[in-house]
């Protein structure tokens, strides 16, 4: 069972909230506390949360803080590049040993969610505060819990259309339909090594997204999905010179030749 | 359709064929050699073949050399630190544009496979000569294409286990059961981008696996199936401020904010 | 490698030709008189194509028909229940040894569809004549081989929207969007036993569709991708009392205990 | 979230228990009475644990008690064919609508599962009583929750092999190596509306299998993965004729021509 109290961890850029005033508007304490507060309200006791940001030593992801979270999400948009390559080999390390990652909107470009995908993770957008309609398409699905219809709209949206450059998603939860004439996959799962991620799209700085009621209950649903089970990882490799069932075939290797696995 | 010819470029590490006798009485050109001489048996007139090694200047895979590559196949060992990060982006670029990639083997370490996957894909291993039995999965993939039975034997291998650390395939072509009592997941496909990628477990230098007829037309079948199709790939990122459709709930939008994606 | 000529049959319900005016300036000798001329000009001699319909002696699909056919095609939508079951049995057993097949449009809510799925295959759906947008969201897909574009438009259709009650794809090609705001998965790939199946969404009896360039070249594309490959099919249950590798720790068993399997 | 506590029915055939002395030796109360037993440990007060068998009215699978079961676990073997079909379409009903189904062993041959997959399910199979060893290939999954170690053994097991005629599974969980050299898709997950399908190969009359702490412990957690969770279900086809958002295209319909989906 995962641990309780879950550890989360929200990473928040958080340069458009300092630097303009419309997005501080909607953001006044930056889209980490937003999305604090909400984590807190549908999580309760279930979770200890904490946020950290880019401009923190380490960007607030030091080893110590990564080992204390069972769960990161992710939100960046204007300076993917000023992530340190150190810190994001550190977070896809501890996502293949089974911490959770929830990767927001315009993190679609971060380089972990890339470095995870092995794709470019590009896409089409548009900012005509058009609407969007999120329908699901996996019902049963944990990260749906609680969703009352079929889909659920946001007024006034940035448009993020297909082509989608990810991976196939092994789960796909949602697809958006977008007012100007766009589809998306707005809400995917993927495991890496232990790890579950998931891609969710909504979120905008200049839109108040992450104020929305089911925005925030489909990221707290996924919170509890993408916690990690106390079941072991073996991501490292090891040879295994005692075979566990006999082996009548063995004949003599030359040892020598067998190097740099 | 594919171009016709296809246009294959084997890549091989070729280093143990140059330092060790054992090794070189298997391969004496190299293995480049004999997987080059099989696809031409297998694909005839249907094929241009060439191959390149890590000695050659950029590793033999130029910009010219790979943009006229239908289909790469991979095989390293010993120096996977040693391919240039350059050509490592080079030879992913070209699959996202639609490139095929056969992985082969020792391959799963490589620097090209561990990023289009996006884990570690360190797995189990042995040297003990033990038998292999690779067993069809997905009876009507194109990959396993002329293959007579349920499953093939390999005499003598060195053993891979789980947990293989790749994400979940998209397609699972063959299990492999060894003697010593291990499994593993040894004929994968993924999509990335445009491209798609193989992972093809049998081979290594000390036995001689890809002198088998099996293993041969299975490589053989997947450079048929990783052969890029005509259709256009969209994996840049791109503004699209003309909607296709009318937006009527379109309002001002502050450019100002938005840049950096 | 899949046999030359491929031996297509179209199959079609054929009632709403024969009964409506409106349907049948459309489709003057039948829906699948149409689309047995499209797969003709597409294919030319790599194709023999016969057509069959319900009122025929077996729905035409008797054993021999479909003993010589490498790929059948699916339209129905009055007359679901009038197909025999014991038909629909027969299709089923010859996809799981490897035809493939294609269902179109109201094919959906087929026996034979629904009987492949394990679900009940129903969706949401409204005439209203509105604007479609297919957007690929699998580039390098056979199936969208040679379409110029990042999706394509048909004018006027019916409107099918999620949720469409379907085991989740083997793979996604096309994901719709209407213009009265829903989203559909109109092309979706499944494998049954050796078989390919293929889902494709565009199509109706009283909108031109299927004189669409797009959606007639997408129809032959799939054709080509579900012909059967010249490997084996193991679907049958098997004991297999003599094992490939000796085994150590047999032990004597009661073998009048086992049946029934 | 999951209704507390889980309601979960464990259906056992109840043949071989009665029948054979061997059999009653392992289970003297029955195949479900040992599942239950471990189920209570397992699960404790957070569900509630009943069973039924074949020789009860409608086999003890009412409307009633599906209605208020959240997971049902199926056992069968030889007497698949005896369990009403009027039964096994009200099992795949609830299944569709959420309720989670646990596929034991021979029930791969049960109605309902084949039903449900749409292939025959069949296998390769031997009564030798040899050495299994189950391989985790998905390691954070909450099925394997718990687990120790890479894999778990089995000491003296039927052999079930590979071409296992299922449509590839949405998660694949484990993977068995057996003795005499097969391997098998072990541990399937399949999603069906909104229902979880989990199907685990352990489980024989003659071997004490359902006795094994990890067998026990791996069902235990599937019952809770499998639960349905408080998301509806909207499986039921439905004609939508006000759009949500504005058709600007619309023209005039015949609706006379229209019926019958």
């Amino acid at each position: 069972m995962p641990s309780t109290p879950l550890r989360v961890t929200i990473w928040n850029e958080f340069l458009h909230e300092r630097e303009h005033a419309a997005v501080r508007d909607i953001y006044p304490d930056g889209i980490h506390a937003v999305l604090a507060a909400a984590l807190r309200r549908h999580l309760g006791d279930d979770a200890q949360i904490r946020t950290a940001t880019l401009d923190e030593p380490e960007h607030g992801l030091t080893e110590k803080v990564l080992a204390e979270t069972d769960v990161l999400t992710w939100w960046g948009h204007a300076a993917h590049e000023r992530v340190a390559d150190e810190v994001v080999d550190r977070v896809q390390g501890r996502v293949l040993e089974g911490m959770g990652l929830l990767v927001l909107h315009s993190g679609h470009a971060s380089k972990i969610f890339r470095k995870l995908m092995g794709t470019g993770c590009m896409l089409r957008w548009r900012e005509a505060a058009e609407r969007e309609r999120l329908w699901i398409v996996c019902p049963g699905h944990p990260i749906v819990e609680g969703l009352s219809g079929e889909c659920f709209e946001l007024e006034h949206t940035e448009m993020y259309g297909e082509f989608f450059d990810i991976p196939a998603p092994d789960e796909l939860i949602f697809i958006s339909w977008f007012e100007g004439g766009e589809v998306f996959r707005s809400g995917c799962t993927f495991r890496r090594g232990k790890g579950k991620v998931f891609y969710f799209r909504p979120g905008h700085e200049t839109f108040p997204i992450y104020h929305d009621a089911n925005v925030q209950r489909v990221i707290a649903n996924a919170v509890r999905w993408a916690a990690p089970t106390g079941s072991p990882y073996f991501g490292e490799g090891r040879n295994i010179p005692e075979s566990l069932s006999p082996i009548s075939t063995k004949h003599t290797v030359d040892e020598s030749l067998h190097r740099g696995k």
